[in-house]
């Protein structure tokens, strides 16, 4: 992956700008969906497609085969029908009251998650299209549980009329391969699945994929490791990075072991230092938590952030990098290959789903690729 | 303030939504200008107003009789002269190489931090578009050092031509009233002030000008109290508040010692427990640092946020709130009366700035009262 650089004209706008591969999210889509097979490979694209823009990275993973996609509200399905008229789209919060015709309008499909949801949709007859039943194994979020599962196998007149897509449940802790839940949630669903003989089945996110084979069942539905984050807590991500954010310097400050770098005055410099303010700030995303533990790279050499971060800037101490690299118009490294995601969002107390989410919208935006993949 | 019940055709489509009171930002500034005066009373606008709306929040704000806004960005600034075509809009991030021109054709006035920013500046000649002279007098941020000062003060013709408005400096200090470093930088911006005798200076922002009227010169430039937040750590918040956020609750569960709840099985009920799920989550800007830290509140009543928060959704134990205040289509406040910005705040182990300014793009947003105060 390349970064090109930035436009010209983009020069006087920007404080920092957002590089992402389309071709590392296709690349990244058809990686899952080999692991993933025979299973089909649906995608996640809700929090607009994971911060990284809805309708780029939806006609992305179309190309690449995609013709399913999760959101989380009923708002983001309408978007993503705009962009792809004839994908599946599932909306994953369910049927609100008085929802029903409004996705059928836009051939939306409902995620089930109570018996109420499952009325509401069986009483506008579902005109041929199809919604999912969620249970909920084991984090107590969304779906139903094994009462009303039971309710549902004893009374079939529940769901006469309605098409069911899939039986769906959603793993706690399979970032974590090891965690017991795992297993105690695959035993739950398939207990759901043999009440309802025959139905597709889905369980596994992208973390869930990589748990094995038996964890894919009909549909695997990913949403970070298309974005190229790791899932696991450990181990080495076997994605992509699909993800580049740099930061222009705005200005160049020598600084001593008297002065103090931002707000709150929490940083001093042990003695003589080169310090670049940069046009990033917490209101873009660089989370306020990165002050004084964050770090970029300028020509591959770690610079740390120094200070509390600002709304609008943050401080670097680029002592000893040269000062062609970090004059005034340069750039740091904030996300990319010399700063992955995982590692900013270990620096910021988080995870990488959250670094994403939140990327701002002042960001210079551009993407790389034709969504083909190589 | 008095949040309005939300639209009908609203209930289908977002699971949280924020209200904004425009009566609350006017009456804010008419606040903060009566403290400052004589000092005229600008206003920062930058990051979205705080997050909070441009259009909307600078058309209050000039109703309400502003006449000068700071933002961070050149993109900014034409964003608001679009808006307010009459305005003096400074933008803070300074005079990129090559900006200049850019700069005159959308009437936007430069804070220079550098010299270079000042001979970029007089090079074009400015015609008549004035300017800020930035200095940094104590947080190693943007703006020009005590060196660039006195080359300045000594050599007049590098401002020959350029109209300064003001001279100006940041607190890094402010919202901590007893810290040294505010007389420390007061001083020096005084003496600064000696070296260019009669231009208008700028030194407070919200929590500078509650350090009083030493601290307000001839223009203040408050954000954060505008919109409500408390700028101080500690003390009472002399602001009202103007933001309310509510999440839709979407399932209710009851739950036992022997379930989990959450990514990560990080909480279990002490006992039977009563689980609200809520459309909101991190990628909204509830913070992932509030998951078994924050608080909502129905009916006045506490609820705690438990589990992690997920990237749409999170938990709350609404365990004896009456059935008809959490049943599905219910709101949890977790911004308002009951809730202050701060305390949010606090829990998320961050600032109410950083609050404001991450508040996400699904919430839907309503904004009441005509910007005209009482």
């Amino acid at each position: 992956m390349h970064a090109p650089d930035a436009p010209q004209s983009d020069a006087a706008i920007h404080g920092a700008r957002l590089v992402i591969s389309l071709d590392a999210i296709a690349a990244n889509y058809r990686k899952i969906a080999a692991l993933a097979a025979p299973a089909k490979t649906g995608a996640a694209v809700k929090a607009d497609a994971y911060g990284l823009g809805l309708a780029p990275v939806a006609r992305c993973l179309a190309k690449a085969g995609c013709e399913i996609f999760f959101v989380a509200h009923f708002a983001e399905g309408v978007a993503l029908r705009a962009i792809l008229p004839d994908a599946h789209v599932y909306v994953l919060h369910g049927l609100p009251i008085g929802a029903a015709e409004k996705y059928i309008a836009h051939a939306l499909r409902p995620v089930l998650n109570s018996l109420p949801d499952l009325a509401a949709w069986r009483s506008v007859g579902s005109r041929g299209i199809g919604a999912i039943l969620n249970f909920d194994t084991g984090m107590s979020r969304l779906g139903m549980g094994s009462k009303e599962a039971a309710t549902l196998a004893a009374s079939p007149g529940l769901l006469a009329g309605v098409q069911i897509d899939y039986l769906m449940s959603h793993l706690s802790c399979a970032d974590t391969p090891t965690h017991p839940l795992n297993a105690q949630q695959h035993a739950a669903f398939n207990r759901l699945r043999d009440l309802f003989p025959g139905m597709p089945a889905s369980l596994a996110n992208t973390a869930g994929v990589l748990l094995g084979p038996q964890y894919c069942h009909d549909l695997v539905r990913p949403g970070i490791g298309l974005y190229g984050g790791c899932p696991a807590g450990t181990g080495g991500n076997p994605f992509q990075g699909a993800v580049q954010l740099y930061a222009k310097i705005l200005q160049l400050r020598d600084v001593d072991s008297t002065d103090y770098v931002g707000y709150g005055a929490t940083y001093r410099p042990g003695g003589p230092a080169r310090i670049a303010v940069a046009g990033i700030g917490y209101a873009d995303g660089y989370m306020r938590t990165l002050g004084n533990s964050g770090f970029g790279a300028i020509g591959g050499q770690r610079v740390p952030c120094v200070g509390r971060v600002s709304m609008d800037l943050c401080a670097f101490d680029v002592s000893g990098v040269p000062e062609e690299l970090c004059a005034p118009g340069c750039e740091i490294e904030l996300i990319g290959p010399n700063v992955p995601m995982e590692n900013a969002a270990a620096a910021a107390g988080t995870i990488n789903y959250e670094i994403l989410t939140r990327l701002g919208s002042r960001l210079a935006r551009s993407y790389i690729g034709e969504g083909t993949g190589t």
